[in-house]
């Protein structure tokens, strides 16, 4: 019997309330898919080899780079190329789902507090 | 200036109208990202070297193996594990966005009418 299952985005969200600690769902081909909440602005940070998309579950957030700012809502996702700095800003919680290379550090290049190096799987 | 654009699934599903037709909407880390509509049965098939995420921006489909059927709804996501044989299933239209490697065939190992090397890019 195959292990194989289906994901469910909302049951799994509502497994966790912290907001900019992202947990794991799943993997494929060296990518993981990611799931976070966001609240508030994250830190100004880029990764030098990866790039990483970001899908809007449910709300919107502001994508800020710095030479603009992208509105993201949901339904809609934009791709961050590997070496741009780019700051997500979010005035009310956001869920959002991402995915980049396994070994992507949330903070990228900028290590704080905020930085998660083990990523939970849910 | 960056050029990095956000993208509306719903705005890109509306471009195309054929079944079983992929579109690509984005790139990242040597994946792709495709926007697809599917009804009625697909082939069976499966990837050699690639794992398949799909997931359902809206409707619903069963996604058949061997051993069993899984129902894949709207804000549910299924990773298909390279080497595994699948089989797409849709009672009615259904609108999916994909993630795999650039290289991804639609039909995998089983080649037929409904093969496309090329995918549009919109």
């Amino acid at each position: 019997m195959n292990t194989i299952e289906k994901i469910n985005l909302a049951e799994k969200f509502d497994l966790f309330h912290d907001h900019y600690h992202p947990r794991m769902i799943g993997t494929l081909n060296g990518q993981k898919v990611i799931l976070a909440k966001l609240k508030g602005p994250f830190v100004w940070h880029s990764h030098a080899n990866e790039d990483e998309l970001f899908y809007v579950v449910k709300g919107w957030f502001n994508l800020e780079f710095r030479d603009k700012t992208v509105r993201v809502g949901e339904g809609e996702m934009i791709i961050v190329p590997r070496g741009v700095e780019h700051r997500p800003v979010a005035e009310e919680e956001v869920h959002v789902m991402l995915f980049e290379p396994l070994d992507t550090i949330n903070t990228g290049d900028a290590v704080s507090e905020l930085t998660r190096k083990e990523v939970d799987r849910i």
